[in-house]
């Protein structure tokens, strides 16, 4: 059933000279089925079918986008026993995190379905003429229309929310614009299943060919080759910091040089304030050890730094946390090649002056167990690499001398997706400056809770400062996702009949729109 | 009155070693005062001041970045006096069009103040939460917040709408984020008198020091530094493409890279089709003719690009607007240096094979008159270059063989700010992909008009794809430039009472606020 040949519009991609095996997570042993690299012809094939697509593409309306987004939800819900079949192979996810993963992808593209279909995500906005006025005031009409073509990477720990068809592809995909997605190679098999999918449901709603293609690789070269395109118009990326840099790096370099974002990872403090510690100690340190382990610490939300008071009721904390996160199984890690960087990077960290063990990695073999560190808010200010993520079930603990040195270290932080606030109510007052701090810091600030688990929503913010996100104004998940692939035009003066239907005088679509300053429906 | 000293918060800058002295427009010589160039310590003091003043700043309420904004305003306009003391010597521009000039300044300001008094910008949404969910879904509030200190170039052709206190300083003020701003050396006295202007305001309102500064410098080091300083976090810019790119690889490379809104300019082409060809030939080479001498050509918006199917209706155009062109004066330019490369422009254009002179420059000395050349549509599209903006009052004509080769040459351009239609609504049935292409090219369309004159306004897109700014999905004119310095911040399950009271449940500043994904107020 699987061909290995990437998806160029409608057509499969040549059985080129090049080609990879998806790795079982469970063995780290290839799997039989080869998928073959594309070309630097067929690169440019999908951006001209992409190119040509664009502009019919854009021009549907939001219902048929929403039908569409809708189209591959329905194709993807009915592909889960095939993706039952390779995804857990492929990651070594287990089936309940399928299913899970997978109704979070469908949930996503029917919410931005329901969006497209509303409609009022375009921003409409109306400034009325006043010939009366010397010189006479112009009718202006704004409104947010499709980017362009759109490039996206897939990520290796969301082999379908943040993947294939992730919010990358359906943001843009709602916003109007095709995608040209480069496949991650750790899930070729799934991702081959999901733009299956895609193509399908693009064809059944004659679709444009070229309104989304796929491409297999397992170096660089094509990716790259992708980003420099003058047909793309936008990337899209789900990764680590080195790699998303260089796209950006790319993209920054181009003659026309066009948006990335990429949402990198980040080490997502946990602030725990003295009366929380004193109060929650223990139940703290459970939430902790249940977040940092959850996917065996592989989401980018895991909470891989903790920052506390130092005392008794750390102690407290500390051990209980290293008595949990022990109790964890050790389980396989995506890919090989992401076990052994985190063997690495946690080797490295505990290797730098200052940093003590807490609880080693206890498995064997192919496997992972969670990993603790501790270290001062000294050593930290001057070690700042210490609050480097490292990807997987890892977390370094850290104890503050005092209420300064806390807040000097959360001063010091890089850029974070989220921020999380571990406090009573009414100790709050005694840290003033602390929520703007972190605000300044995350994307999201949470109070209580753990940062794991991003839901799907209008008011979601997955993104924040770099390095944890490339573009600090934007979220990759959630409905705000889709105007990241769209720019405001502007019309002076044009015939009504002429205008888009969201911009004409009799708001034929019902949309909220800001007229002469005043929202409207 | 004038010190010629750059603004560090509230202190006035050193008398240090380097110094400039503006030229009077008119003749080409220095004018007496002279400014002494920031150093690389002023620099850093002004960007630390901007960033201890950030966080204050910031949590100021809208209606207080109001007030701060109306008070700027109301010192400028009393500023009138010393305003036309100076800016017509220094920019050779006519009183009325600094009188003209500074009411677009200080509306702009005043129109600012009141998106942030009202406080809907900020795009607050309420996602609830669901504690029956299985997981409990959070409860989720998102807005937006300043983005941190904004590095501003003023542009040499609006010495006050686009430069001091233009728009990116009122934007970034409106959005709540400190400023500092590089003064453009044509005309630094006007820079300082706007600068004090808006210093005595944030003095008089108590605002925390560094909310402003301004800083000379008559090279390109001090823009550098400022632009690499790890204390800003976006940058506004008008002027030249090769400015603006500069400064864009510049932010691109810094280990935290920020973002750049440049807008550069573009040639802003006039579409003439067929019908309205015929029926309005002289009408249209009359307003072709005006657009291209307003300000001497030296605006951003001028319609240096003409395009026209060959015949006998586009020798009318072109014969009427040869003559008209022919009767404007010939005037200064706002530099020496800019009337010097208008010049070398114009003669590079025309050197190209088959370009055609159809006006020369009929000026002597220091004043430029309009020209005006000729090519066809072929030529054009081998030599793309003949698109490229040339500063100042020209235009080039292009007669294209037929429709089809018309259409070939939109579908060249690179991107523009404007992109304006002459037609009669009845032939745009003839034209269906024409509205489309021009839509992708640019970020204002114009039906009938000239692109000359932009509204300051809610719905207004002054911007466009690249290379006419450096991010197409922004605009620096209008209300909707204010996002531009705010990235969103999303609250998980935040204490009500600790919430921006734009987020909080009983709505006190009674917000427009998406609320499960409806709009409520």
């Amino acid at each position: 059933m699987l061909q290995g040949r990437s998806l160029i519009g409608y057509c499969e991609g040549e059985i080129g000279p090049h080609s990879f095996q998806g790795i079982a997570a469970a063995t780290g042993q290839p799997l039989t089925q080869r998928f073959y690299c594309a070309s630097a012809d067929e690169v440019d094939a999908a951006v001209r079918l992409a190119a040509q697509a664009a502009p019919i593409y854009a021009a549907q309306s939001g219902a048929l986008h929403g039908t569409f987004l809708r189209a591959i939800a329905t194709r993807l819900d009915d592909s889960i026993d095939a993706l039952l079949a390779v995804v857990p192979q492929e990651t070594g996810l287990p089936e309940a995190r399928v299913r899970n993963e997978l109704a979070r992808t469908t949930g996503q593209l029917r919410l931005f379905a329901k969006v497209t279909e509303r409609g009022d995500w375009v921003d409409a906005r109306i400034a009325s003429a006043d010939p009366a006025r010397i010189p006479p005031r112009p009718d202006l009409r704004s409104m947010l229309q499709a980017i362009g073509p759109v490039a996206v990477f897939g990520a290796s720990n969301f082999p379908l929310a943040f993947s294939v068809a992730g919010g990358d592809t359906a943001s843009a995909l709602a916003a109007g614009c095709p995608v040209v997605v480069k496949a991650h190679p750790a899930h070729p098999a799934t991702s081959e299943l999901v733009g299956q999918a895609i193509v399908d449901a693009a064809r059944a709603l004659d679709m444009p060919e070229g309104v989304f293609s796929l491409l297999f690789d397992d170096g660089i070269s094509i990716g790259q080759r992708l980003v420099r395109h003058p047909g793309i118009a936008a990337v899209g990326f789900t990764g680590s910091q080195r790699a998303g840099r260089a796209l950006m790096d790319l993209a920054a370099a181009r003659p026309v040089p066009i948006p990335v974002y990429a949402e990198m990872g980040s080490v997502n403090p946990v602030v725990v304030l003295p009366h929380a510690l004193h109060a929650r100690a223990e139940a703290i340190a459970d939430a902790l050890a249940a977040s940092v382990s959850l996917g065996n610490g592989q989401f980018c939300t895991c909470p891989g730094l903790v920052l506390a008071i130092d005392g008794e009721d750390y102690v407290r904390l500390r051990d209980r946390l290293v008595q949990q996160l022990a109790l964890k199984p050790a389980q396989p890690m995506l890919t090989p090649a992401i076990a052994g960087a985190f063997r690495d990077g946690v080797a490295t960290q505990a290797s730098r002056e200052g940093v003590e063990w807490l609880l080693a990695d206890h498995s064997e073999g192919g496997t992972i167990a969670p990993v603790a560190l501790e270290t001062n808010g000294a050593n930290l200010l001057c070690r700042p690499a210490l609050a480097h993520e490292v990807f997987g079930p890892a977390t370094l603990l850290v104890h503050c001398a005092d209420r300064t040195e806390l807040l000097a270290v959360v001063a010091a932080l890089e850029g974070q997706l989220t921020a999380t606030l571990q406090a009573e109510v009414d100790e709050l007052a005694d840290w003033p400056e602390l929520p703007a701090l972190l605000a300044r810091k995350a994307g999201r600030l949470l109070f209580g809770g753990m940062p794991t688990g991003v839901e799907v929503g209008h008011a979601t913010v997955h993104g924040g400062p770099y390095p944890a996100c490339s573009d600090s104004r934007t979220t990759s998940v959630g409905s705000a996702a889709i105007t990241r692939f769209a720019r405001p035009v502007c019309y002076q003066d044009w015939p009504d009949a002429q205008l888009p239907p969201a911009l004409q005088a009799a708001n034929p679509l019902q949309l909220w729109r800001l007229v002469d300053g005043e929202q409207q429906c």
